[in-house]
């Protein structure tokens, strides 16, 4: 399967994408430690003190960030796997990987920037056509089967 | 992977709950909209102004459907894919994978509805039941490897 | 690929990391039933009335551990099964599951049981180190293929 050019191509960009959610993840860890706000007492404790046991409004916007990308980008490396599996060219394939890429970069930027709306909105509509369109693909190719 | 015919049943099955998890999304955005509640302070300037910046129970409850589709729906494209090349018997794999789609529609409609309990978690319980299935069908299969 | 012996390897560790997880999913029923506090009014009604359809400390932090889980159980099934087909050898990869699995399940130990920090910050970071080993590694087999 490794030797599938469109599964090559596909698994390069899908582990971008991990590696960005995981940066996601870690920019979340900076800003709970620089506005001291923890989700668990056993954190703050360690911090200074119960006090720092509370919610703030940039933690929550890394967070809304992640759980975007968990809504997004997981479906796409099972979207993109199956659909590498469909034969399709590889440069449309590559295009529908790099849309994705580019589009969910850009909603990141958008979501902790706080860009005005709608451009984090626009990302996301942006990313989803190639994820409807390899469905839609998928199902065409597997209908017979269902 | 294309040419196995369990395979290709799982993946009709498994696009049909992605693009349900996406009209998800959908259905929360419009939520939004409709109560004016929105969770980014951009979000609520562009469409009337920081008061909008606010929680709404009925986009919580969306956002309380997608997380649990999340939860479940995410791990059954593992276990779905990972059991379609363990060799089960078309009929009986397809059973899981009709089960499985049946209940996590109902959940949502039970969630989004605030049907009366125990509707949503009788739906979820029938929906993690092939789960469980494949995933222990996968463990005899592989546990010589561990 | 099921008679790849380094992914059949991979696939009895993620399967158990799915059924942890759907642990996790059961103990947070169990809290809310226990601390009588539901998310949903529908819900709640079924057990007492109105007055449950509140939020609980111990709830929320069962949901915290749910979604970390989900912040990196999941990438890893998709990191996991790519590595596993870039040809490496079983007793490494064997060592590359074995270390997450083990972090992931001291994790939720030290999430569930709030044990003194950094215990579950060490434990997040120990079985980051797998996934981001194998990233790289599958990033380094496909990047001709960009």
């Amino acid at each position: 399967m490794i030797r599938n050019n469109v599964f090559s191509c596909f698994v390069f960009y899908a582990v971008l994408l991990v590696l960005k959610m995981y940066v996601m993840a870690v920019i979340t860890g900076q800003v709970r430690l620089w506005k001291k706000a923890f989700a668990n007492p056993e954190d703050a404790l360690r911090r200074g003190g119960l006090q720092f046991h509370r919610l703030d409004p940039d933690v929550e916007r890394c967070r809304r960030a992640h759980r975007n990308d968990m809504e997004n980008i997981f479906p796409f490396l099972f979207l993109g796997a199956v659909y590498s599996m469909t034969g399709p060219s590889l440069a449309l394939a590559r295009l529908h990987f790099l849309v994705f890429l580019g589009a969910r970069v850009l909603h990141s930027v958008a979501y902790l920037g706080a860009l005005p709306a709608p451009t984090r909105s626009l990302a996301y509509v942006v990313a989803q056509v190639p994820c409807v369109s390899m469905a839609l693909q998928i199902l065409a190719t597997v209908v017979a089967y269902a």
